[in-house]
Protein backbone atom coordinates (compact mmCIF):
# COMPACT_ATOMS: atom_id res chain seq x y z
CA UNK A 1 0.00 0.00 0.00
CA UNK A 2 2.60 2.49 -0.71
CA UNK A 3 1.13 5.78 -0.99
CA UNK A 4 3.35 8.92 -1.98
CA UNK A 5 3.41 10.83 1.42
CA UNK A 6 6.61 13.25 0.66
CA UNK A 7 5.15 15.26 -1.79
CA UNK A 8 2.99 16.88 0.85
CA UNK A 9 5.24 17.13 4.06
CA UNK A 10 3.92 13.35 5.07
CA UNK A 11 0.49 13.72 3.81
CA UNK A 12 -2.04 12.66 1.24
CA UNK A 13 -5.03 14.65 0.27
CA UNK A 14 -8.41 12.12 0.94
CA UNK A 15 -12.01 12.55 -1.13
CA UNK A 16 -14.67 11.88 0.52
CA UNK A 17 -17.63 10.78 -1.22
CA UNK A 18 -20.84 9.67 -0.60
CA UNK A 19 -21.04 6.17 -2.12
CA UNK A 20 -24.51 5.97 -2.71
CA UNK A 21 -25.54 9.56 -4.18
CA UNK A 22 -21.58 10.36 -5.47
CA UNK A 23 -21.86 13.89 -3.88
CA UNK A 24 -18.55 14.31 -2.48
CA UNK A 25 -18.76 15.21 1.03
CA UNK A 26 -15.34 16.70 2.43
CA UNK A 27 -11.75 16.81 1.60
CA UNK A 28 -9.80 16.04 4.32
CA UNK A 29 -5.65 14.86 4.42
CA UNK A 30 -3.85 11.63 5.90
CA UNK A 31 -0.72 10.60 7.25
CA UNK A 32 0.61 7.56 7.19
CA UNK A 33 -0.93 6.45 10.20
CA UNK A 34 -4.36 7.84 9.83
CA UNK A 35 -4.53 5.84 5.95
CA UNK A 36 -3.52 2.60 8.00
CA UNK A 37 -6.31 3.43 11.19
CA UNK A 38 -8.68 3.76 8.15
CA UNK A 39 -7.84 0.67 6.03
CA UNK A 40 -8.13 -1.21 9.57
CA UNK A 41 -10.69 0.35 10.96
CA UNK A 42 -12.98 0.62 8.27
CA UNK A 43 -13.82 4.63 9.80
CA UNK A 44 -12.26 7.26 8.04
CA UNK A 45 -9.77 9.12 9.92
CA UNK A 46 -7.43 11.96 9.17
CA UNK A 47 -4.81 13.79 10.18
CA UNK A 48 -5.97 17.35 11.70
CA UNK A 49 -3.29 20.08 10.22
CA UNK A 50 -4.94 22.41 12.58
CA UNK A 51 -4.98 20.62 16.04
CA UNK A 52 -2.05 18.45 14.49
CA UNK A 53 -3.14 15.19 15.54
CA UNK A 54 -5.08 12.20 14.18
CA UNK A 55 -8.87 12.96 13.83
CA UNK A 56 -11.31 9.70 13.68
CA UNK A 57 -14.29 11.86 11.86
CA UNK A 58 -17.25 11.72 13.80
CA UNK A 59 -15.68 10.99 17.14
CA UNK A 60 -17.49 14.05 18.47
CA UNK A 61 -20.71 14.37 16.45
CA UNK A 62 -21.17 10.30 16.09
CA UNK A 63 -21.37 11.12 12.14
CA UNK A 64 -18.89 8.39 11.72
CA UNK A 65 -17.60 7.54 7.93
CA UNK A 66 -17.99 4.04 6.81
CA UNK A 67 -15.59 2.81 4.52
CA UNK A 68 -17.00 1.35 0.99
CA UNK A 69 -13.76 1.22 -1.50
CA UNK A 70 -10.68 3.48 -1.12
CA UNK A 71 -9.00 4.31 -4.33
CA UNK A 72 -5.65 5.64 -5.48
CA UNK A 73 -4.69 7.97 -8.61
CA UNK A 74 -1.85 7.57 -10.53
CA UNK A 75 0.59 9.53 -8.58
CA UNK A 76 -0.41 8.11 -5.30
CA UNK A 77 -0.54 10.72 -3.32
CA UNK A 78 -4.69 11.48 -3.45
CA UNK A 79 -6.91 8.90 -2.13
CA UNK A 80 -10.48 8.73 -3.19
CA UNK A 81 -12.28 7.09 -0.23
CA UNK A 82 -15.98 6.10 -0.89
CA UNK A 83 -18.46 6.07 2.31
CA UNK A 84 -21.56 5.54 3.77
CA UNK A 85 -22.18 8.37 6.32
CA UNK A 86 -23.64 8.08 9.58
CA UNK A 87 -26.00 10.78 10.72
CA UNK A 88 -27.55 13.50 8.46
CA UNK A 89 -24.55 15.61 7.47
CA UNK A 90 -20.82 15.70 7.52
CA UNK A 91 -20.00 19.16 7.52
CA UNK A 92 -19.65 20.73 11.01
CA UNK A 93 -21.57 23.53 10.30
CA UNK A 94 -24.74 21.41 9.44
CA UNK A 95 -24.63 20.63 5.90
CA UNK A 96 -24.81 17.48 4.67
CA UNK A 97 -21.75 18.04 2.67
CA UNK A 98 -18.93 20.71 3.19
CA UNK A 99 -19.14 21.89 -0.34
CA UNK A 100 -22.19 23.95 0.28
CA UNK A 101 -21.05 26.99 -1.16
CA UNK A 102 -21.21 27.48 -4.96
CA UNK A 103 -19.40 29.83 -7.29
CA UNK A 104 -22.73 32.05 -8.70
CA UNK A 105 -21.51 34.91 -10.09
CA UNK A 106 -18.62 35.70 -8.19
CA UNK A 107 -19.80 34.91 -5.18
CA UNK A 108 -20.00 31.95 -2.84
CA UNK A 109 -23.99 31.43 -2.40
CA UNK A 110 -25.26 28.75 0.26
CA UNK A 111 -28.51 27.24 -1.85
CA UNK A 112 -28.68 24.20 0.52
CA UNK A 113 -30.63 24.17 4.17
CA UNK A 114 -28.77 22.93 7.15
CA UNK A 115 -29.88 19.05 7.53
CA UNK A 116 -29.16 19.34 11.69
CA UNK A 117 -28.20 21.73 14.11
CA UNK A 118 -24.22 22.38 14.82
CA UNK A 119 -24.33 23.73 18.01
CA UNK A 120 -27.20 20.67 19.58
CA UNK A 121 -24.40 17.92 18.38
CA UNK A 122 -21.12 20.38 18.75
CA UNK A 123 -22.05 22.95 21.61
CA UNK A 124 -22.50 26.12 21.40
CA UNK A 125 -19.64 28.49 20.37
CA UNK A 126 -21.68 31.39 21.52
CA UNK B 1 -14.19 34.84 -4.10
CA UNK B 2 -12.33 34.75 -1.10
CA UNK B 3 -10.15 31.33 -0.77
CA UNK B 4 -7.61 30.41 1.72
CA UNK B 5 -4.40 30.05 -0.15
CA UNK B 6 -2.46 30.11 3.22
CA UNK B 7 -2.80 26.64 4.48
CA UNK B 8 -0.85 24.64 2.02
CA UNK B 9 1.88 27.42 0.49
CA UNK B 10 -0.06 29.50 -1.77
CA UNK B 11 -2.50 26.81 -3.25
CA UNK B 12 -6.18 24.68 -2.31
CA UNK B 13 -6.84 21.56 -3.32
CA UNK B 14 -9.43 21.11 -6.37
CA UNK B 15 -10.77 18.00 -6.73
CA UNK B 16 -12.85 17.35 -10.58
CA UNK B 17 -15.70 15.23 -10.48
CA UNK B 18 -17.72 14.55 -13.67
CA UNK B 19 -20.80 16.56 -13.61
CA UNK B 20 -22.96 13.96 -15.17
CA UNK B 21 -22.07 10.76 -14.00
CA UNK B 22 -20.36 11.93 -10.60
CA UNK B 23 -17.26 9.93 -10.87
CA UNK B 24 -14.15 11.77 -9.28
CA UNK B 25 -12.06 12.54 -11.89
CA UNK B 26 -8.87 13.92 -10.31
CA UNK B 27 -7.32 15.69 -7.86
CA UNK B 28 -5.53 18.53 -8.56
CA UNK B 29 -4.05 21.76 -6.85
CA UNK B 30 -4.93 25.79 -7.83
CA UNK B 31 -2.80 28.83 -6.83
CA UNK B 32 -4.90 31.67 -7.04
CA UNK B 33 -4.25 32.39 -10.81
CA UNK B 34 -4.81 28.66 -11.78
CA UNK B 35 -8.62 29.42 -9.77
CA UNK B 36 -9.00 33.09 -11.30
CA UNK B 37 -8.22 31.18 -14.78
CA UNK B 38 -10.16 28.55 -14.53
CA UNK B 39 -13.27 30.74 -13.76
CA UNK B 40 -12.27 33.36 -16.43
CA UNK B 41 -11.96 30.56 -19.13
CA UNK B 42 -14.44 28.06 -18.14
CA UNK B 43 -11.67 25.58 -18.65
CA UNK B 44 -10.17 23.90 -15.77
CA UNK B 45 -6.55 24.70 -14.91
CA UNK B 46 -4.01 23.73 -12.24
CA UNK B 47 -0.82 24.81 -10.68
CA UNK B 48 1.64 21.95 -11.46
CA UNK B 49 3.52 21.22 -8.65
CA UNK B 50 6.54 19.66 -10.35
CA UNK B 51 6.72 21.74 -12.90
CA UNK B 52 6.32 25.09 -10.86
CA UNK B 53 4.13 26.61 -13.48
CA UNK B 54 0.34 26.78 -14.43
CA UNK B 55 -1.34 23.57 -16.45
CA UNK B 56 -4.14 24.10 -18.39
CA UNK B 57 -5.53 20.88 -18.41
CA UNK B 58 -5.52 19.32 -22.25
CA UNK B 59 -3.34 21.33 -23.07
CA UNK B 60 -0.79 18.71 -24.76
CA UNK B 61 -4.18 15.78 -25.05
CA UNK B 62 -6.67 18.37 -26.31
CA UNK B 63 -8.84 16.53 -22.93
CA UNK B 64 -10.53 19.58 -21.44
CA UNK B 65 -12.22 20.15 -18.53
CA UNK B 66 -15.19 22.60 -19.13
CA UNK B 67 -15.97 23.71 -15.85
CA UNK B 68 -20.18 23.24 -15.08
CA UNK B 69 -20.41 23.96 -11.42
CA UNK B 70 -17.39 25.18 -8.62
CA UNK B 71 -18.23 24.92 -4.64
CA UNK B 72 -15.67 25.34 -2.34
CA UNK B 73 -15.70 24.08 1.57
CA UNK B 74 -16.19 25.02 5.16
CA UNK B 75 -12.57 25.95 5.42
CA UNK B 76 -12.62 27.81 1.82
CA UNK B 77 -9.30 25.84 1.26
CA UNK B 78 -10.57 23.29 -1.23
CA UNK B 79 -13.03 23.55 -4.19
CA UNK B 80 -15.07 20.91 -6.14
CA UNK B 81 -14.97 21.46 -9.84
CA UNK B 82 -17.96 19.60 -11.55
CA UNK B 83 -17.18 19.43 -14.81
CA UNK B 84 -18.11 18.06 -18.79
CA UNK B 85 -14.63 16.00 -19.59
CA UNK B 86 -13.71 16.48 -23.21
CA UNK B 87 -12.09 13.23 -24.96
CA UNK B 88 -12.65 9.61 -23.62
CA UNK B 89 -9.91 9.75 -20.43
CA UNK B 90 -8.91 12.27 -17.95
CA UNK B 91 -5.60 10.04 -16.48
CA UNK B 92 -2.23 10.68 -18.29
CA UNK B 93 -2.09 6.56 -18.25
CA UNK B 94 -4.87 6.01 -20.05
CA UNK B 95 -7.86 5.56 -17.93
CA UNK B 96 -11.29 7.60 -17.43
CA UNK B 97 -10.55 8.64 -13.68
CA UNK B 98 -7.12 9.30 -12.35
CA UNK B 99 -8.54 7.29 -9.35
CA UNK B 100 -7.86 3.78 -11.23
CA UNK B 101 -6.40 1.54 -8.60
CA UNK B 102 -8.67 0.05 -5.94
CA UNK B 103 -7.60 -1.42 -2.59
CA UNK B 104 -8.20 -5.10 -2.68
CA UNK B 105 -7.25 -7.23 0.04
CA UNK B 106 -4.12 -4.96 0.54
CA UNK B 107 -3.02 -4.27 -2.55
CA UNK B 108 -3.76 -1.92 -5.62
CA UNK B 109 -5.73 -3.25 -8.28
CA UNK B 110 -6.58 -2.09 -11.72
CA UNK B 111 -10.40 -3.52 -12.53
CA UNK B 112 -10.76 -1.42 -15.31
CA UNK B 113 -10.05 -0.85 -19.32
CA UNK B 114 -7.65 1.80 -20.36
CA UNK B 115 -10.20 4.23 -22.78
CA UNK B 116 -7.57 5.43 -25.01
CA UNK B 117 -3.90 4.99 -25.72
CA UNK B 118 -1.80 7.38 -23.98
CA UNK B 119 1.21 7.08 -26.34
CA UNK B 120 -1.09 7.50 -29.29
CA UNK B 121 -2.08 11.14 -27.53
CA UNK B 122 1.29 12.43 -25.31
CA UNK B 123 4.17 10.31 -27.59
CA UNK B 124 5.58 7.14 -26.29
CA UNK B 125 8.25 7.75 -23.76
CA UNK B 126 10.32 4.52 -24.80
Amino acid sequence: MDLDFKKMDGLVTAVIQDFTSGRVLMVGYMNEEAFQKTVETGFATFFSRSRNKLWLKGETSGHRLVVKEISTDCDRDAVLVRVEALGPGVCHEGFQSCFARRLEDGKWEIREPRVYDPDAVYGSKS
